[in-house]
Parts: structure tokens; C-alpha cells; sequence
């Protein structure tokens, strides 16, 4: 059946989050190193499912342990051959199948050029984990669905993880996680069952932006990828300010828009954004911890509160994933096996 | 007339880059304090076209002076104050109108942690220019549109200077926006003729990908986001790797591809990427200096070759921009004032 495994892949996240908490050792041991050669700089990389993780890892670097952290040009290093100075800098190269080409070019180039080099990766005897340094391992299970679930969940938390044991608090941090994997037990079945009308709704939508902002926006870009690769919606991310400097151009009574709201700093930016598509005409769908705080939803997905602010995303993206099975259902898709992927991504 | 300003604003960009060049002395300005403090890290901020534009900046520092660039989370700073070091980075602040409302308190945040900041607007006297220590005034003149033109060209030319100067070849920069000038001057009326066959057949086009790689990407987001503030598609920028990694399964026979083609060192691998395109049914528009080299494309829209590499992407958006205006007025739309927009954007 069409999006069996992806599906049941969602439900899997708990056990597999409580798996990766098992590898504290690894991420302790990557923080340590970090702190030993006084690194301030955080250079992420990844592409899609792991890119979208990269945004969240901005700002679980910049929020715990206060460090620059920016998803960096793979190109500029692995094409340009650019001489730039990696020797302050912690790479962090996120690859579910650590095979991803140019992630692991650039890992070898960075490592050469003077940069500590940690993979964090679901294949610890992979090529990437070969290349770096050091390797924190997802341990999210085999993954057979092409659409990413649980290893995207295990990456976000590994990156809080070393974030946090950066910052001295891994234990902190580890708890905080073991608390998220019990709400999200609890919440997934009714979860599943709030999607479901949506996915009728939306059975012949071909666009949609997907709003979010701060510590959300690696959420916003992960569920419009789960949109984009399973059901075939050109769903694009955009930040709630970015919203307004052109896309809202596009927004019309036809164009869906899903915003993720948690509560944090950013509420306020977000349901301004939510304000000005349903001013054009947007279904808004809102999901997240704060979904009741966004005026004029057609559709709320609630999700429960995270212990830590900086945990929230690993709960919110969750709305999303079940949607992107139901509806992919819905059109009659196949959500493990989406035309034109595979697995292991091989392009350069 | 619907998009007349629009349209005229693109053909007034070869003016508008020779007044930048006037502003030399304030570039070399601030290359000089970059130097002088020894900063090796360039935090760009911008919302939309200054987005786009900083996109550009990352591989301008990265090629030129080999200097760490990338662009920096504003919400980081401006709504979770995270406790940042700010001392060892230049701030290069991009808004046309100097006064969109986060990036202007973005800077002030930085300031006052210890950045260099300097500001890069069209508004010499604005709040951002107020805010930064250092100004380079872009001096495209007065831009009635909103939909961004001369103003995107000379943020681009700008970062080609000041990085240039920061390499200490700020004369062959310079040198090399003056051929820039000479060729796009030469290239215009026939590139806007070129466009007119697209706009007929793109006028039903809901969404569209546009793709580009390396120091071509900001170029595909501008070219994407002209399309969906004058035109209403959904455009969304994707690089070549990134395509394969997720949205090529929503690419079907009624998706239109934009490849922004340069003869560079990521040719191959934006190749692939169309060869990937056009495998899945897409329609392939290719533009840029190496647009005869991409197989497979129903429209090609090249463009003259810039004299230094770098300088590309000052050619190879103007098709975009043309493509924009002319199926803006297709579709009976008025690129000038678009629904929803404001040329001076102050959302938060």
C-alpha cells in the first residue's frame, strides 16, 4: 500500500528518539572537542531533509552555547576550491545515508583545511563517517521510505544534544528530549485522525507556502520538502517577514497556507504574516503548539508543548509528516517510492 | 500602463551602475575598516531582493578575498537575543529603502556588540545608514517599481566591490563593472526581444522552478521572486543538487524549469540538473552565457559573457527581469504595484 511505510516510519519516531539519547557518549564526546580547540564557529551542511535540519541547527547553536552557526556554501569549496580559513570552525555534516556526494567532498576538503569535522548520519560506517573526525550515529533504524521521517527527528535531536552539551547542559537537554518522546507518544493517533480532513480539502491543490520563523523555519522548510516529494505540491518555505517582501503577491483565495506557530518570540511576526495571507484570500492551516493563537485558521493541528523552547520543532513538524501521508494517499501516490527519487541521492 | 515603470527601470540599469561606480571612495572606505580590524567574517542580512543579493555577497567574499560570508538569522538576534560574538565579524546590511524594520535593528544589535557594520542602501540618509557605521550609497536613483531592478543590480555591484577592494583588486572590479555596463547597455533591446515568444506561452504557468548553483543562485532566487511578485507563480528557487534531493517529483509536463546557465565551474552539475528536468516532462528555459550548453532547452536566452566570473550574475538576471515585465503585462497584471506590496516593506 501507498505510504504504508512512511507512515508507520512516523509512528516509529519515539523508539527511535530514544534511541539516539543512547549515544550521549558520541555527542559529549564532539561538544568536547569543540570546547578543547575553543572552536566559535559552526558550519553546518546537508541537503534536503538534512538541510532543513541545518536551519533548526542555526539556532540550537546559537541559543545554547551562543555560537555562530550557519548552513555553509557546499559549492564554494567542493567547485570553487575557495580559500577559506576553516581552522576556527566545527563542520557539521548531516547525511542520512552519509553517501550524499558533495557533503562528503566538502567534509574532506574542510577536515584538510584545518576544520574539526563531526557526521552525524544514520550509517556510521559510512564514507561521510570516514571522512570526518567524528561521528554521531542517528540510530533511527533502517528507513526504507525514500520520504525522510524518522532520521529528520533523530538529526534535530542530535543537533540539540551537541548544542547542548556545548552549552553544559546536555542533561538538560537529554531529559528535555526524553519528555518530548512521551508527548509525542501520547499525541500521534489523534494527531493522525486531525489530518484526515484536511487531506480531502486539499486533494487537488498544486501550491502552497509553508510559514514559519526563527527556531520553526527548518520546520516549515522540512514539512513543504514532505509536501513537495510525496504528494507533489510546489510547496515553498518562506519566513513570516519574507512573506511580505513578495509571495504574498502570489497568495489568492486558491493558495493554501500552512503556517507553524510555536510559542516563542517570534508568535507575534508569524500571525502578522498569518494576518496578511488570510487578508489575501489564504486557507490557513496552522499546526503547532500555538496553532489557537493564529487568527482565522480553517484548520488547527495542535501539538503539545515542548519542555525546552528549543525542542518545540521536534513536535511540530510531526502535523505535517501525517499530512503528507494522508494526502499523498489521498491522490493515490506512493509516499515511499515519489517519481524521480531515491534513497541515496547521488547528484553532485 | 501596467509594468511601463517596471520595464524602464531595467533599461536604466547601465546608468544606474555607473553612478555606483562613483561611490568608490566609500567602498574602499570600508574595505579599508574590514582590513584594518582584520575581521574575517561577513554577516549579510536583507529581506527579498537584498536576500537575493546576499545570496551573491557569500560567494563575492568567498571568491575574492577568500573571507568566511554567509547570510546571518536576523531573528537570532533581533527576537531571541542570543548572546552572540559579534567582535570578529563585518555586518554588510542590504536594504534598498534602509529602512525595512528588522534588518535596521539587526545592525543596531550588532553594533553594539562590537561589529563593523555597514550599510548598503539606496537611501544614504535612511535609519539603516543612520544605524551603521559606514555607508555605501547604491545610487541606482529614485526606483518607483516595486518590483526591485536597478537597485538589485547595484547591491550586486557593490558587494563585487567591496569585496574586491577587500582582495585589493578593487580597480580590476571596477575595471570589470565598466564592461559589465558596455555589454548589458549593448545587450538590452535584443534580450527584450528575445523574451516576448515566452510570455505567450507561459501566460497560464501557475508555478515554475528556478534553478541555479554556486554564485548563480541569488540570481535564480531574484529571477524567482520577479516572477511571483509581477506574475503571480509560485517560482521557487532550488540549486541543481537540491533539485534531485526532493522537488523533481513535483516536476511533471506542465512545470516550466528556469536554468540560470554560466560557464562556470558549476555548469556540470546545473546540467545534470536540467537533464533531470527535462527527463521528468519539464519545459526548459535556460538563460545566461552558457545557455547554448544546456541540452534540451525549448528557449535559450543567452546573455554576453562578463569579463571577470564573478561578474556574471550581472548579466544573467536581466533576462529574468525582462521575462518578468512581459509576462507581467501578458497576463494584463501591473508589475509596478503589485497586490499586496509595498515598495518600502516594514514588516517585522
Amino acid at each position: 500500500m501507498a505510504a504504508e511505510t512512511f507512515l508507520s516510519e512516523i509512528g516509529e519516531q519515539p523508539d527511535a528518539l530514544l534511541r539516539l539519547l543512547e549515544q550521549r557518549p558520541a555527542v559529549d564526546r564532539a561538544a568536547a572537542a569543540i570546547e578543547e580547540r575553543g572552536l566559535r564557529t559552526i558550519r553546518l551542511v546537508g541537503h534536503g531533509s538534512s538541510d532543513a535540519a541545518a536551519s533548526y541547527g542555526v539556532y540550537a547553536f546559537g541559543l545554547l552555547p551562543g555560537l555562530t552557526a550557519f548552513r555553509d556554501s557546499i559549492s564554494l569549496s567542493t567547485y570553487y576550491r575557495a580559500g577559506l580559513d576553516f581552522s576556527d570552525s566545527a563542520v557539521v555534516a548531516l547525511s542520512q545515508s552519509g553517501r550524499t556526494p558533495d557533503v562528503v567532498s566538502y567534509v574532506s576538503h574542510a577536515r584538510a583545511r584545518g576544520a574539526l569535522t563531526i557526521a552525524v548520519t544514520n550509517e556510521p560506517g559510512s564514507e561521510l563517517a570516514e571522512a570526518a573526525d567524528l561521528t554521531v550515529a542517528l540510530e533511527a533504524g533502517a528507513e526504507r521510505s525514500v520520504a525522510a521521517s524518522k532520521t529528520f527527528l533523530n538529526t534535530l535531536g542530535a543537533l540539540a544534544l551537541l548544542a547542548g552539551a556545548a552549552a553544559g547542559r546536555g542533561d538538560e537537554l537529554a531529559a528535555g528530549l526524553h519528555v518530548v518522546v512521551q508527548r509525542l507518544a501520547e499525541a500521534l493517533v489523534e494527531l493522525e485522525s486531525a489530518v484526515a480532513p484536511l487531506a480531502t480539502t486539499f486533494a487537488y491543490v498544486g501550491r502552497m507556502y509553508v510559514i514559519g520563523r526563527g527556531i520553526e523555519f527548518g520546520t516549515a522548510r522540512e514539512v513543504a520538502l514532505k509536501l513537495t516529494e510525496t504528494c507533489r505540491i510546489a510547496a515553498e518555505p518562506v519566513t513570516s517577514t519574507d512573506l511580505s517582501h513578495g509571495p504574498i503577491a502570489a497568495v489568492d483565495p486558491m493558495f493554501p497556507v500552512w503556517t507553524i506557530a510555536s510559542r516563542d518570540e517570534c508568535l507575534p511576526a508569524l500571525v502578522a504574516a498569518a494576518e496578511l495571507a488570510h487578508k489575501a484570500g489564504a486557507t490557513l492551516v496552522a499546526s503547532g503548539s500555538a496553532a489557537y493563537e493564529v487568527p482565522n485558521a480553517t484548520f488547527r493541528l495542535p501539538v503539545p508543548e515542548a519542555p525546552l523552547p528549543i525542542l518545540s520543532p521536534l513536535l511540530s513538524v510531526v502535523p505535517g509528516q501525517l499530512f503528507a501521508a494522508a494526502l499523498s494517499r489521498a491522490k493515490g501516490l506512493d509516499a515511499d517510492r515519489p517519481e524521480g527519487l531515491s534513497k541515496v541521492t547521488l547528484a553532485q
